[in-house]
């Protein structure tokens, strides 16, 4: 029982990391959400998780159970929650269960905890989970809980982006179902990828503003809002390494995040 | 990509399985709690998640992804909400999050779901959200949605019971972290089960109440209910294959939750 | 003004007993629910209201007024939550209501509840309901705040169930409008129950899951789960006396709920 | 069974009034709320329920279970919040609460519901029930239901006011625990009264604005906000008789309301 | 920048003021309603909006920002909420809003807070809101905040009431866009008002109970529930003047509303 | 009254333009958030009210009265929560609120609403308001309800940008309280800013990464996340004009958001 998962850990060993070691506690964020003909719907679970598994072997930290559903798909970041597939949480129920299971985190012991997040649309309904957590640990005499909150890809370095976009990167925004996504896949789940329906497409363009209902052609007709024909394993190994390390290096450097 | 789980198929093939095949929909509900000194914490998780693909391999189904969160643990059924390790979310979370789930995969096509529950806990609060569910998609003018809900326990036969507890069943209540679950743990993942350090104790006795806050000695310190001592992998085993094989039976046999 | 009810005092003498003599209050909860076609929908009220008058005579506690409407009828264990004449809350409604009555309890100085329970599925929801008013007393520097949840049927001695089914004790879960309840009304209010209706029927029998929506056919047409033919007023006053005898001990002893 | 309580009827025999004689359903809606030390907490239920029963016997309806807490008290109108002994429910809670019943009444199949009320701050809260239920029905199909909200004091005539305050009428607001309600519960519950604990008190002066928290000095020592010395049996049964016989005529006369 | 409005402020003055000065806040509460043809739909705000300022202006206060959406209403005080242009919140999500704001003054360091009120649905649920961010900021460890709540008209004194109404004053209740508001609104926003359009009638009589849903034919076709044909832009400067003095002399004098 | 306002409307003309002319309404969303010690802390609303009404006399529609407070500040974007004067509603509440003012201008008939939003963090919170409603609208049959959400900067062209930031554009996410707010507040409320105030700072370095309770180290002094030195009323109008223009055509064109 050396797995850095919590759910794989004896209450007791949990207990021991927890509390007498003080380690911290990620927690992956997802999503259940299509990611276009070449890929399984679980991009957004899988990659935090396996980036959460890594970064806590090398911080010496714990890892919670991914959130499985996320926030609802908008349809300029995810292709939009009219698509058949995508499976989401109304916002305010993401903030409520995020919010129990820090509750819960707080009141075993453990004071600082780092939100890992593989879904752009969860971030702000965690935030306000997180809010709403630290508000009733104070209101129960817990001051010093503290939470980090990361999307991986805000860790994929400028150098690393000229090697994974060599022609030119078009932006975060339409990287759905695309290389970045694509190539983590391709190197933590291959088999849950078939480069031979990638399709070929230029990047989803959208006008300034969002419509709802959202109007269907608007999304591109695999899901994916960029091509993901470029993508490959090599450019995956890189994006996962790139984004490990930083996100290590970051919770092992923030001062106000360090054990209490 | 044969796989049943949602979650590893991309959004083509999930709509041709749940919208042209009409495919049932089974999702796991589990809970991260804690099930004894020698057992990992996520039993609930892993056998209703083991059955249900199973189960859906039996009858053409689909495995939605599992709840890895569930309802506060309660003392007389799992050793109470208090102790370390055990991450509940607060009964109307979890109402909310299955109603959301439930909603969606209507709105995909899905007639037919299954919630196959691994989490005593987790029961009123999930139907709560079932009806919910089925009054919002009637609004929505769907009419014909279906639920069953199921604890794996349930379809244990007199038979099975008698093998597995020769001498005396001491009710469902105190298997928690008992013989049940942990000879299925041992069967579906015995690197998550250390028999060496299984409590050998008598079974939990309550008085006919319950108390608020719970009184921590009334719960065995080991966490477990009952003595997991004879737990074997024969044992779950055997435990496995009459659950899918009676909730397979059922499901294909239930006329009023036959595809439409 | 000698009464025991909550609502039958002046706020000073309620007050001289909650605080000056530290007195615990009970608080029966119950539901408006089909029983029969013999038997009045109070059943669930009236029960745990005369439970509490005669235990509050016995260990010198306040009882509160009953909750009349409880938590969605289910149809293995009341029936279910379609048929006629059945009202019932939300469960988070309950939950809500509980919560928010156990606080005011708390501020008037009451530090020992408890909840004496008439309806199967209300248990869950009032649950939630103890523990959220537990959390928001400690935030108002209200520590020491404890309730007591009890179903008066598990007060139920093996002795009485064996005079009460000399045949066969089929168990609880079908006991909905059957000899348990029947007897004791005939016992408390006989007025509000017509033998000549009672139904003759053998237990109702249920697979091991459950269907949403209802399947109207499953529940007897009586709406009864089990035969009440065999009620009598004896049998009435047996289980009072037994449930009334049990739960005042229970209360006097259990050091943890005695006066501060 | 030729009670008029629903509570008090088999569910057949509900069924039988509520949908195949279309008889409406009258709710009291009350409160546990202090009222003075020379009377006990609950006319605000007593009042509406014995009211409504009356009612019920002049148009041939159904009475539900009373409402037995109610919205939180007003300083100004009940003598406020802060009082031991008053326990109340959060304005939100009673509003679901009532939603809640309401859709069950138009479920069962009544369409012609009337919430009388016996406590002033419930007003705006059940009428947010009220809305929310009106609501939800709609979207179920139910485009018919109709409800009539009533404060039972709001059918006192002036020739009434001018017998029972032969003096002066300091207004409804001063009326807590004063003449009105203590001459109705001398007529209706004079166990519950002990006009020898009646103080005698000018009316209760307030400034045309309200402090939160509470300023406990603005609330007269007895809770009353007016005198009841003046209340008699004779006064209570004159104002029960009028709000009876104006209530009845009410419901039987406005249009809109009669049975479709 | 010697504004009182809180919104044309720079944060640093804001801070000076409200913490080193400790000025209390006032929020207006208004809604968007219709109030007859010849009037504009913010009187609500406008109003109070104004008395505000020039309250604050007497006793040197900040003024926050209008509530411009208030709570739904209702047909015996405004009209009802079936009328078109009428645009209303929940009270639910008033009292939520509400909350919020009050929840932040109190975080800044805001220890005097006035609620002036406009819209009469708005009080119940304005409460709750002050009773929620009470509660909580409680919790915080913040417990001398204290809020008032006026409702303007409440402040017009006998005297002006003769003058304003010379004839006969027939309540508050049906003064929906009567002489009051009108008159009021010459004064202030006399480019909103188009007397030419004031409709002559009598006031609106209303039965002593209310329909749900509305019925249309209650509300008299202009939407003013009495005659504003006599408002004149005078009787709107004694209105604001006496309310103004009024509300400047309470709030300068309530005991336990000076600052700390 | 030919105004745009929605408020300064009266509802006979309102419904005129809503329903026979079948305008549609915009309704700015904004916040009361500090923006620096040169500044007010309204430009949140200022200037999307400023924009909704140009827009509204260019494409013939409404302006609803805008929302004065938005959803918590986050450190990254808007200073932080933790500030002073920054006076947020929870996202929950945000959501509840959109929800029911869209709902109501869709029961008035309105059946196109464009949301303008000067907040960045509304955005999602918004965005599930607008779900809710379209949900909710739905449910009560109507079917053909669109709302577009717009942030007015997404307007500003490249053209634009060059002409603003001549050096450097560094990019919205660090514009808090810079020279875009700043320059449009100089264009449309010159008197609520102080240049002599505006701090010289480099643009606010944030790691990738946010930390819950904010860091107050992390925002510079003054609040604003960029330097609005460089800020002009010139550019203020180009800034203005660019995006009423952008705007106004956008609305006039989207092929589904045209009258039906």
């Amino acid at each position: 029982m050396v797995s850095v998962s919590i759910d794989e850990l004896a209450w007791t060993e949990y207990r021991r990391r927890v509390v007498d070691e003080r380690q911290p506690v990620l927690i992956p964020l997802g999503a259940l959400e299509q990611h276009g003909l070449h890929m399984s719907m679980n991009p957004d679970v899988v990659i935090p998780t396996a980036i959460s598994k890594a970064v806590a072997q090398n911080i010496k930290a714990l890892v919670a159970p991914a959130f499985a559903y996320g926030a609802k798909s908008q349809q300029k970041s995810g292709g939009g929650n009219h698509l058949c597939g995508t499976t989401s949480l109304d916002g305010h129920t993401l903030s409520l269960a995020l919010r129990d299971v820090l509750k819960e985190f707080g009141r075993h012991g453990a004071r600082r905890v780092a939100v890992i997040n593989g879904h752009y649309e969860n971030l702000p309904f965690a935030t306000e989970g997180i809010e709403l957590a630290i508000q009733e640990l104070k209101w129960s005499g817990i001051e010093d809980f503290r939470v980090i909150i990361i999307s991986y890809w805000d860790f994929v370095t400028q150098d690393t982006i000229k090697k994974v976009f060599p022609d030119e990167f078009t932006g975060w925004d339409v990287e759905h179902g695309g290389i970045l996504e694509t190539s983590l896949m391709l190197h933590l789940k291959p088999e849950l990828v078939d480069m031979s329906l990638a399709p070929v497409q230029s990047p989803a363009k959208f006008p300034p503003y969002t419509v709802f209902p959202p109007i269907p052609e608007w999304t591109p007709p695999s899901g994916c809002l960029s091509s993901p024909a470029d993508a490959t394993e090599e450019k995956g190994k890189l994006l996962f390494d790139v984004t490990v390390e930083g996100i290590s290096t970051a919770l092992k450097q923030e001062p106000l995040w360090q054990p209490s």
